[in-house]
């Protein structure tokens, strides 16, 4: 990439991350209702703190940062730059108060700018390659942005809507599946544009015949899932699922609200979004399960999840376009009777554990941590959501979460 | 009190409330630092729904509240009511707004004058009765605001400041004695003027002769128990007080802080207050002690905490008049050579549990939830603090809080 | 007490120990299901510990311990003495067997009975002082054997009894108040005999005029309080009992099980004792309930708990002479016609904070965390129970344990 | 194997059991110092109630419990047979005392005999299958047994020896590697004799060329990782795994112990081991690491664990002969410098997640929860340790734990 377009891409994405926010109220911005769920204000301030870090201190010589305590308050978990603001403290950060950390951001953008129009970043390639890894690691915080907040008003029984507009329908395909024989494939990234490290390096494994759903699970058939008692019998879950059922009393999905309506008696289902609460639709892609859910769906359905490697394969063959957030209207996954559904709805479990790929090597010095230092415990998703940025949308991707974690707006796509 | 001196009272209590916040950024509205320290947004809510909950639903018919859901939401504890929001989770109600908790203050204030200028307040006194009660507890969520937000903001390693203005040097008088003999005295509220449930019946007790100090215990004085090893020592402590010592890792009261000061490496001793961080004043009263500390600190002096009723005879005997925040400019405790400090600086432990006078009977339905089912497992303090009401600084006034409880300004008054 | 006498007393405590312990199997001497109920191997090697502790080590300069380790292992509270062995896990201690534990029994009998025996004894008065409370501690154990025992076998689905024999059903009068004057009235111990510190100094206190029940409250009235939804009204309760009941989902009192007979499907009400499952006896005094519990049921009685003033002058003139296990059959309290019941039943919960009479002064060095320690958070119990030893079952004496306790034989007196 | 072999491993294996007990005091048999750590009397009960509930109860019709109650107390963790007595609360069965365990087994001994020689064992080959699987799985509750009371002897500060015998110093190779080239192996259990579930089906696997070593850790090089600052550098560990260094305190393998030795002050290396405390090896291998700690001292290395496949790959191509405690004398991994030591003194992590083979099915009913519903969130250890039986070290068999249990066997061998 150029460095003109860099400075353009730059430009938009630190705009962007302004205008995401633009519904919410001032007293929003701390809201952190879960140790994992950051409040918009430090989105903001970490991922100025980002290209601080690694961009400003390390080449800019005279570069001097508005507050030394912003390097420990908005630290992430890079040991590696010193110590970190407890992550479940991050919302009792009151001060610095909105306008602060908005001055925060534009002194760093001057100065980035600064640096870009430079004599230094021309000859330098590294700076470009940190800035792009800066570009897209605030597109990262962008969906977790979206993701963190959904948590968070979620925590306040008057469901509060961080934006207007109302979900389409869903039209939805039958289910099929698709065949694809055994082999020895490749897998990992190894083509132009941006990757990150842990895609790397691209490598050949042996796949056994497979087939895969060419959808995603629709609420509707997760409800059959539930009718047929599947909270409630553990043979059809792994054994750590099962003691985080009991453990959380999970009953649906997160997000998924019953109330009652009026004189019948009865509950209405109802689903908690970005838009406010809505009726819920059978067609649309189930969301915000966590893989142990997922996995019990499929165990129930008699087949599988899909290993990364069978779903990269089948998204590379079948050659399906990325789309994500930039492409999609509403905050909310909807299911589309064309494609395969691989991007812009929901991301998708995987049965495979977060690893290495054999020869993978993390970066040297505290960016190294990004990525490699989580590779335990957490399990693989691929694929993308309606709130996935569109240049991350793409079939090497790896995302990954713990098997537990269901505020993330991951879905199922089966596999035998 | 006249209707007339009433709502006066009630028009400068309710605007006060609002005029204490006035420092506050907006983001610090709904700060929660701790279970026990409320946000001020739900202070000023709360103290709202007290006044819609015992005064306007159950005597103005056609009275409609801005919210139903508020009734939940900013119930603390009354049980005859009904529902609670989880105490630990008002940091989470970035919604209502400000604004909607503004509006929300004004609807129930048109509706409290419209009710205390009409006939039925003229004719029925347990309308102002209540009404006098509302201004009371209004007028302890001041307090509790200042305590709360003290809480909030020391969890910043920003300190910011509630509030411009630097505390003065305190002046103090040598430590005495004064001398009681025994007898039976009568102890509770027997006179005019506002009083709580728990502070009745006046009966009479038999004292056993006493010494009490004639005034409070400094921070010097304390410092010197710090530097004895009072921290290290299980034999100065109540056993349930060293066990917290060990679990919380109590090295000095709350709110001290240590921090280096340039190339000596020595650390200079300061003090977290509303005025942000100040050097700590040798001769000011100790303050953010929990009982345990108050207790283990007398044990070391050779002496003991006073109890209740030696407390309440040496203030009636002394007949110092309260004092409170609103005859104090700054926020902040100082002790003072004249008179003997029962008011206006820290609240003081006593030794004696909370509990019932002979006699006591709780007010009838959810109003008697106030004071007397908290009557076991906490101490009582005796005074006023800084920022006491002055209305609340009287010599029978029964504070009470669990022994390891340091987020007030609560200090020391020896005996033996 | 002369010092034969002495010897005697000491000789048939320290055998009684062992004899108590003569239905247990092997495997239960180290059993302990909660971190309050010691296992019966550990009370034998701490009653040990204690002579050894505070008469052989500083009185026989020649003694030797059978093991150093003993000293942690054994020590329950004494910071004076040193580190303890944790609380919580004596019930991990296999070793020393229970061969090692009476050896060391054996081992400290001989060198106490040398001791006794020499004339150091008989000219130093603070040796048969120590060692009387040396057997007064032990009796205190030998209560915590049976309720602890209870309490660790109860954890046991096949609910084992400890010992043969069937408790024979109540009989009892019915509820009657005895009324008393208000005055002044000395409390406290000033009599012959042993006594503990905190029963010290006799003061005066001044009464209000008071009744006070006759008996005990029985199962049948309790199970009328339950009957009435005393569980699930929060009104009845302090608000830390109302807590409480939450968090450990109380509906009953502590060994009360519900167990199905039959085609019926009706559940027979049986009580777990030291003699096993039996039917539950209406006319029992209820037992294992705690101090919350025996608050709220007074408090749906229209009636409250006694303070210990109240209590202990309601004793001493109504001259009930006391009894305790030495002249009982069975571990399992019984209903008498006559008497008050203040002995050999159920202690009784007073309303009364365990704190220090006026005056009061802890013994010098470790000893004096005997009982000093712990005037905070507990409430006083008097009386006796079933597996009191009658020695301590006197007017005077003051029991204390939290208002959440529940596993001791301890049950309700009524007053108003 | 034809079914008079079976009765014979049967009997033998059932024998084992009670003998490896032999040198426990009754005291031991119901001792658990953690969750995960059962009682020795549990697991000879369990496995008793394995042969039971999966073949006694449903091939034989007149079969009869000793007591209904065990099939809750004794399950592990089948769902599919019902509920199961806590797992926590296993050391809390003082009863069934061990005389009743003991009659247990030979009650079921028995009644398995006589299903072994009935012509119904002949005919139905299910029954010998089952057998043989309930053998195996009394083999793994024997190495379970050695492993949890050595935790659970920890637990005790006089540290005492389950066995007699002084561990021989190691000898110890150089360290070295071997090399293997890229392609497609077959990996997984594929031949004759007993294996599990897991161990299926034998699959094609694309292997990287990669390099292992030639032999196990050793105390003296782990040693130079701590003295390297090891537990004190984030950057050497995954973030789960920094994440419990901390919480846990961890400094050091688990059971290495340092003591203080007399006048000098120095601290002696020491080990605890089923033989008591000894002196630490050098030259013996590292073992009580969890998966976090073999993974952190491979990265300090510049290595890696190997994955499952590299490690069956090399086992199968080396061509080592199983070893286990059948044929060992002692309790205590030591190193030997002829061989791999695949088998006979450490379990081998790796970095392979636990999860199923491509095509894996679990059993049907509950017998399929032997294996396939833990399946998540483990690692794969390979090889075998000093307590694993023989016939159950074999290349392709799968043991898996948690990365952060170190209560196994548990060593490291290195990969790159």
């Amino acid at each position: 990439m150029s460095i003109e377009a860099l400075r353009e891409e730059f430009a938009q994405t630190r705009a962007r991350s302004i205008a995401d926010c633009a519904s919410l109220e001032l007293e929003d911005y701390t809201l952190q209702a879960a140790v994992f769920a950051s409040p918009p204000k430090w989105h903001l301030a970490h991922t100025t703190w980002f290209f601080e870090t690694f961009l400003l201190k390390p080449f800019v010589s005279d570069y001097r940062t508005p507050n030394e305590q912003y390097e420990v308050l908005f630290n992430s978990y890079y040991n590696g730059i010193g110590e970190q603001h407890p992550r479940d403290r991050r919302g009792l950060l009151s001060r610095p108060g909105l306008a602060a950390v908005l001055d925060y951001r534009r002194h760093v953008d001057e100065a980035m700018e600064q640096l870009l129009a430079s004599d230094l970043a021309a000859e330098n390639p590294a700076i470009g390659e940190r800035c792009l890894l800066g570009i897209e690691h605030e597109r990262q915080h962008q969906e977790l942005f979206f993701t963190d907040i959904k948590y968070s008003l979620a925590a306040n029984p008057l469901y509060p809507a961080l934006s207007a507009g109302v979900p389409e329908r869903s039209s939805v395909s039958p289910l099929d599946w698709l065949t694809f024989d055994p082999g020895l494939v490749e897998m990992g990234h190894g083509g132009q544009g941006f990757s990150f490290d842990n895609e790397h390096p691209r490598h050949a494994v042996f796949v056994q015949p497979f087939e895969i759903a060419n959808r995603l699970v629709t609420n509707g058939e997760y409800q059959a899932f539930i009718d047929d008692g599947g909270y409630q019998r553990p043979e059809l879950w792994l054994a750590d699922g099962w003691a985080t059922v009991q453990e959380q009393a999970w009953k649906a999905p997160l997000h998924w609200v019953e109330r009652g309506v009026g004189s019948e008696g009865e509950d209405e289902p109802l689903e908690f979004t970005l838009h406010g609460l809505i009726p819920r639709d059978p067609d649309a892609p189930v969301c915000h399960v966590s893989g142990y859910e997922a996995d019990a769906f499929a165990r129930w359905s008699g087949a599988r999840l899909p290993t990364e490697a069978e779903w990269e394969w089948m998204c590379e063959q079948t050659g399906e376009a990325s789309s994500g957030r930039d492409t999609e209207g509403l905050l909310h996954p909807r299911s589309s009777a064309d494609g395969r559904g691989c991007f812009g709805a929901c991301w998708q479990w995987t049965q495979s554990a977060y690893g290495p790929y054999p020869g993978f090597r993390a970066s040297d010095g505290a960016i190294g941590e990004y990525n490699g230092k989580f590779m335990s415990n957490q399990w693989v998703l691929r694929g993308g959501s309606c709130v996935t940025w569109s240049s991350q949308a793409r079939a090497t991707y790896r995302n990954f979460f713990y098997p537990q974690d269901r505020w993330q707006f991951s879905g199922i796509r089966l596999a035998r």
